[in-house]
């Protein structure tokens, strides 16, 4: 058994879900794992990880959707906001949700569920670069 | 050390929590680990794994008002309404808690503290067979 | 490859998020691990681990404030009341944040991002010992 990581960034285009299961199902097939365990880590705080349904892109509007009246942007409850009205609902967001998952490895790839895909969720209105680490275990 | 992974599914009443840690120390039982880490994966997207008080029924209950209250069934904010009006509540509710759980495992079972039991939270209304896989390392 | 564990508790002074990163980092350093993950358990479910921002203290009282709002204490929506107005929105803020993270290890300590750092959030007003589950492979 051993244990192997990469790190890797991803662009975002501003607030919304980014698919990433692809990305990471790239890197797992020149481990050669057959059966195993990998976590994907987020190295940073106002964007998370998410596993989300990858069907119908109407699900990724409704959560934003709800995550906006549930954070509205601009809150005056908040008084982190040097870097703007999305700075810290994009925290909160962050803290509600994931920065690490695991999920098993079948058949050299993610052992996801048939309707279930892993999304990168940029939180912040502007693009940025997300660094990922991927840990395989295996 | 060893990784060895098990898939197995549990048959949900409808809407409501479950104990399945009795399940899962089964599991960990026949492997023979004194020290280990195990990672619970749910392969599905309209549920979700929560580690939960296990002494007072009431806190079940409460969770579920709490989630009926924050994301109401059949909100006209979701868009994703096809299959019924708790199925998009029913991704939220999976968002905002967890599909992926690690536990360390001691004395050949899960490490949980006292009053600390490992669930499956059904969000649908109806019943549902929902697989999941243990990846025990140790 | 190996796998180590260590149990350790933090003595919390009532609601509020305390920084553990460095706690964790001096129980790394000792395991002589280059590259590995670790996975963080916390053994109670009023209280979580949380991967927040580590530079300005004023997104953890927002973090509050937001949670104070979303779930006020002696809500009553709840029946799990018996030990006080803050135990059943301890129990929530619980399941909607979390108990188990994993953390990639570089260079013998936690790989995080430069504005991350990993919290334990008391959720109950009174002041508690929390026990944690350091797991180590590499």
């Amino acid at each position: 058994m051993t244990l192997t990581q990469e790190s890797f960034t991803v662009s975002t285009p501003g607030r919304g879900l980014i698919d990433i299961t692809s990305v990471l199902n790239e890197i797992i097939a020149k481990k050669n794992i057959t059966e195993g365990l990998c976590n994907i880590f987020l190295h940073h705080t106002s964007a998370s990880l998410t596993l989300c349904e990858n069907f119908d892109p109407t699900v990724q509007k409704d959560l934003e959707s709800f995550m906006q009246k549930l954070i509205p942007d601009g809150d005056p409850l908040f008084q982190h906001v040097e870097e703007g009205p999305d700075d810290m609902p994009s925290h909160v967001r962050s803290v509600l949700t994931q920065n690490s998952i695991s999920i098993p490895i079948q058949g050299k790839k993610l052992a996801l569920g048939r309707w279930q895909g892993i999304y990168l969720w940029e939180h912040r209105f502007k693009s940025y670069e997300r660094r990922m680490t991927i840990s395989i275990i295996g």
